[in-house]
């Protein structure tokens, strides 16, 4: 696609400095800028590459004065970084309101309805008593099983796997290769050594607003249901386990896992690679740094943890001092030991 | 689907209190019960719940007695919990054999051969010379690549990739988007600080009863066999490597990784994002707690391990109690040297 | 595929000693060799499988003797495991060459072009403006977006899902289920406690010769690119965030995690489950052992990290053994405060 400058400043309610016709049709980083792409100068750090870039047009903020000469033509917004922004998601939506219609070959049953608006990929497989709400975009390869339930606004990208009643809210978005609704891990041990596999018949819930990365797995409740509120955030690779329930607006990082019935209160936010006891009640605002290990819950709300097995990160911070004091320590007491001994 | 309640009693060798001809069509948990779902009171704890529910039958022990007034029938039973677990069973076993025959498109090799009783979801791939046994369930988005061998009742659920030269036994499950049989890590180091690829020519090969999580990844061997005994159970994002082996009826759980050629004994339990060191061979029954990094095994069968660099949990946890004394004991040193400066 | 021991002798510039019209039709280490299969003995540890192995031909040095006596055929070699290693290679490039052509039905976009010797599974999808080079293998189930670009001699296994405008150099290997170009995991925090989702716009970029492991996930930049340096070789299951950059030749182990923004030197060593932070620059030739949580970089080229903060490993190894001797610690400051005391 590409815009004019023009077309660009009216859709920011910009002002011009330079050739209104040129024609842009790419976004780049100011020092990565070249001829037919359009950038932003937001913090004077990096002013000096204005005088450098090969970007045709530059947005910057309306009492932005340059202090040398520049090539690019420029377009003066209230705040350049919020109108980059809004750039990028207009440019977005333009992107994925291209993709539309039913490809094939595909394969819907005939009992799932599916809203207008919506772009099913080829090789997508929507099985009997699925419905899908309007606007939602289903990428090549998706597999949604018997009586799930997809709200409107919804952008499932190719591969995901979606399990039987699965119940999506409204502008959700399902990154590629994530698997919803898989068994949770629950097995009898047998007096033999064996085990039985305990029949998950529970779904998993998702409300309205929620991003789930892929390759991220989302086990179904063993009864009732594994629920992500609205507006969580989820990264890549990261495990939730069956009958696990995550509070509103929580984000949680890349490969962190959460084990079965772990309940995680609204806004928090858990780094990459945590894990998370099952059965334990992670209150609101808690936020855990990466790698931490968290085996109980914390007992107030808005809590820093880190380390495992996690502690409040204060204790964490003065107990790592001491652990890399600990050769010092270790020198303390040989003195007093001679000292004493010398002493007898 | 939808049962009498007077079907659901004769599945389960129960008596009947309450109108036998009502219909049921879900599991529910005797607290989340509403009309036309069953559910059951195992535990006394949970008995308010009975005079509350808007369950439309729940499943008692029959020495149980009612304190107040209820709704629900009630199906008297031997065992309350156990029945329900034979239900969801049930439930289970007619879900999975309503899936029959062969979708289209698919694409079957000429040369593969399929057992009786088989379903084969639209868009699956088998190549040349696979051959797979009766009773198999293979989901849509399945690729199974040539000279694979998969036993009877089996489940592949949809997205499994599984690379040539697989086998697997009979009564395995394997779960959506997991990869088995990719190339082992290797890569030989050269002068110049290229990596030459080391080809990868084994292949994986799984036992009986045997489940794989969502999203997990088994290496083929390099020569020779990546071996997963009979009865493992392992959980979504596991990681096994190249020539690992795993004893029957260990059990591994989320997020895992076991490097390349370590042996796992059997009846091991393995928590969630424990690293396993390659080359190592880790004694039967030994337990490993969650994030646990294991380098060196133990000497003996059924050590509980826990920590990184992974010891024995009881002398992990003295060490953590010491660690957390350390602030502690930098006063008590701190009042030794003043008292010995004052004796000076 | 079936070879005599001549065939094989003369690919390896070897000579025969018994008899060479005998045929092999596999691979196998020396102690699990059956008729029919070939194998090496480099290692002379190994050397007593030569006498009671069943495999039909046996790889030696040529300066080997043997001891006692011996069934198989042997091949003399100057490097026995360099010659079975060459053996491998070219069985690989064989099975590689049998797959050709598209198979049906694929989806590939009339503004897709395809270079020669390419192999396309069925069910695959290669979207508009796609450039694909020469001898290009795209197995089953694979999505390629928009106007993505891929080099020469690469290989791309089953399920893997490329987003739009990604850039895949040539010689590369992607596994299968790896999920390249999802969305970085950026959230604007707003005032009510909700996230607005930053549009990710920028892509991937990976150079050549680059190995990526199945369900691995990378991400793409907001702005620019996600670049994965030539020669760089990553394992099963691991997490790149966006705008990351990998140095050349660098290796990295399964389940390990680089957030947003890092950027990672040439000929690194990152071992498995490790967890970088994001923002930090980690020089040339730094080794990072498993599990470790770098959320510093070191000062220096080739430093050995490990731990949680990771420190330098030799560090970490002093501090671990304080760790251990705490136990010890704590006795000795009880035996100096009673000693004390009994002195008062």
């Amino acid at each position: 696609m590409e815009f004019t400058v023009e077309q660009i400043a009216l859709m920011l309610n910009g002002e011009i400095k330079g050739d209104k016709s040129l024609k842009v049709s790419q976004l780049a980083k100011i020092e990565d800028g070249t001829e037919g792409s359009i950038s932003f100068l937001a913090n004077l750090k990096y002013e000096h590459f204005l005088y450098t870039t090969q970007a045709t047009a530059v947005i910057v903020d309306k009492t932005f004065e340059p202090k040398k000469e520049y090539s690019p033509c420029l377009i003066l917004v209230e705040n350049a970084y919020s109108a980059f922004t809004t750039l990028l998601q207009e440019y977005q939506k333009i992107l994925a309101n291209q993709k539309k219609g039913i490809e094939q070959p595909s394969f819907i049953s005939n009992s799932a309805t599916i809203g207008e608006g919506e772009y099913i990929g080829a090789f997508s497989y929507i099985a009997s008593n699925c419905k899908i709400g309007k606007n939602v975009k289903i990428y090549p390869h998706v597999t949604i099983l018997e009586a799930s339930i997809i709200g409107d606004d919804c952008t499932i990208y190719s591969g995901v796997k979606i399990y039987p009643n699965t119940h999506i809210g409204n502008h959700c978005t399902i990154h590629a290769n994530a698997v919803i609704g898989a068994d949770g891990f629950g097995f009898a041990p047998q007096a033999d050594g064996t085990y039985q596999t305990i029949p998950q018949l529970g779904n998993v819930l998702i409300e309205d607003y929620v991003s789930i990365g892929a390759n991220a797995t989302i086990d179904r409740a063993t009864i009732g249901s594994t629920i992500i509120r609205e507006g969580v955030k989820i990264d890549n690779l990261v495990q939730i386990g069956h009958n696990v329930e995550i509070g509103k607006n929580t984000v949680i990082a890349a490969q962190t896992g959460v084990a079965g019935s772990a309940k995680i209160g609204a806004n928090c936010m858990i780094g990459g690679q945590v894990g998370i006891n099952g059965h334990i009640n992670i209150p609101n605002k808690t936020i855990a740094l990466g790698q931490s290990g968290i085996s109980k819950a914390p007992n107030k709300e808005g809590t820093i943890l880190s380390g495992t097995p996690a502690t409040e990160n204060i204790d964490y911070l003065k107990t790592q001092a001491l652990i890399r004091k600990l050769p010092a320590t270790e020198k303390r007491l040989r003195e007093i030991e001679n000292k004493l001994k010398s002493n007898e």
